[in-house]
């Protein structure tokens, strides 16, 4: 996934006043790649066009930590039944994550920072 | 942060059934470590002795993520607060972070898959 910005500093998603929804999306993967990273890049993608999109996060190390942001519940309802999603989702489960939990949380307050 | 568990898997936050809150912490960094590697481990494990704390989930890459689970507003506030925790939040605006936001969820509803 891409994570820098025009002025090639990792980007944290500019996401509006809350309320909003988090979907915290935590993982372990499998041994070996089999075309993960090429579908995570393609459903990020996709993702970022959907209606209610407000930005994610994705970072991986020993585990991955996905959060993507959207306007309502209906958004997020939205993505997790579009038809490629759906196949990805599949996948996932079948061949690319050991483990996962998935977290749909309302966000009520929002902090930022940034150095001058 | 230690993230293996007893049986060397990485291990995601074993919480229980919502609602609860999550803090969701994505972070970048300044150059250098500057002392934040000892910090964080200390503050991870600082953290997990506070009442309400139902666990957390951390990663890093060209961002870090880190996603704290809590009980209540009441525990989130209290480990806002306490002292060693105060200062080294201004320790990671005045030296570690390059920027930061930080955003409060209650969390509705989660699903969890584990490979047989």
């Amino acid at each position: 996934m891409k994570t820098e910005n025009n002025n090639h500093l990792p980007a944290l998603a500019d996401t509006p006043e809350p309320p909003y929804y988090a979907v915290i999306f935590s993982t372990t993967r499998t041994e070996g790649d089999h075309g993960y990273g090429e579908m995570a890049e393609k459903m990020a993608a996709l993702a970022a066009t959907m209606p209610g999109y407000l930005g994610a996060e994705s970072t991986r190390n020993e585990i991955g930590i996905t959060v993507s942001y959207w306007k309502d519940l209906e958004s997020i309802k939205n993505w997790k039944y579009n038809l490629e999603h759906v196949v990805a989702r599949d996948l996932g489960r079948e061949v690319w994550y050991q483990s996962y939990r998935l977290r749909i949380a309302r966000v009520e307050r929002d902090y930022g920072f940034e150095k001058k």
